[in-house]
């Protein structure tokens, strides 16, 4: 069993190299080929869930059509806990680049993975991405370093 | 293992139950029953990360110190995943109630809750609270109903 979490993980660490590669390319379908169909999304944006691969596509599609290319995406500290088939993870992603109108942003973001394996593949299954609040001026922080 | 797995996901939903019911109550110490001593949590308030239980216990008492009892905790849509040891949910939770200083306070917040079955006690190793942000304006949008 110890063998065969070892090999989770290691599979798990490369789909998320690569995906943090199409991230960066701009690769949408890339992108998509890490997400469960059913997903449940909690995004960084508005409503509170977005259900299903499709609304997640379309927020990705939302965040490449704001930047020049390359998009800068870091995954910084990756925990990863496995069981058999569900998994999750949790992280601290920086995101940085240039928007289309010349300005450089540089933000960090909480984000939790949470996978299942499906006919052997593992798939995010829900995610959630966020910034904390400053409970006084009630705005979202965005300039947090980890 | 479909009996365990269900035996398993009833056991979780009656620990969250529970959990409720002490944070209506502001039972900091049944609060803490779910959570693991090493949990890292991504909470709705600064820093990025809050690393260990009496981190994530000075939040919840940070909590109950603004609001007067009882606290509205209400925790709506939740999904369970199980694996054999590891788990995680996700629900959309309504906190509400009145502040010490007399303004009532109603807002959704997303939860993500992963679970570790640590010596038969499933407990919560991670979670991420948060409210999406209006991309317009930075500010965090504490209005959103589900």
């Amino acid at each position: 069993m110890a063998i065969q979490r070892a090999i989770d993980e290691a599979n798990i660490r490369q789909r998320i190299k690569r995906w943090v590669e199409a991230l960066c390319t701009m690769d949408l379908e890339g992108v998509m080929s890490l997400y469960a169909p059913d997903i449940v999304s909690f995004d960084l944006v508005p409503p509170l869930q977005h259900v299903g691969a499709k609304a997640k596509e379309k927020n990705w599609a939302n965040v490449f059509g704001m930047f020049q290319r390359p998009l800068g995406y870091e995954i910084r500290d990756l925990t990863l806990t496995l069981g058999d088939d569900v998994a999750f993870g949790h992280s601290l992603n920086r995101v940085s680049g240039t928007l289309k109108n010349g300005n450089r942003t540089d933000f960090s973001v909480q984000w939790t993975a949470c996978f299942r394996k499906i006919d052997g593949n593992w798939l995010i299954a829900h995610d959630q991405v966020s910034v904390p609040v400053d409970p006084e001026s009630g705005r979202a922080l965005l300039n947090l370093e980890p």
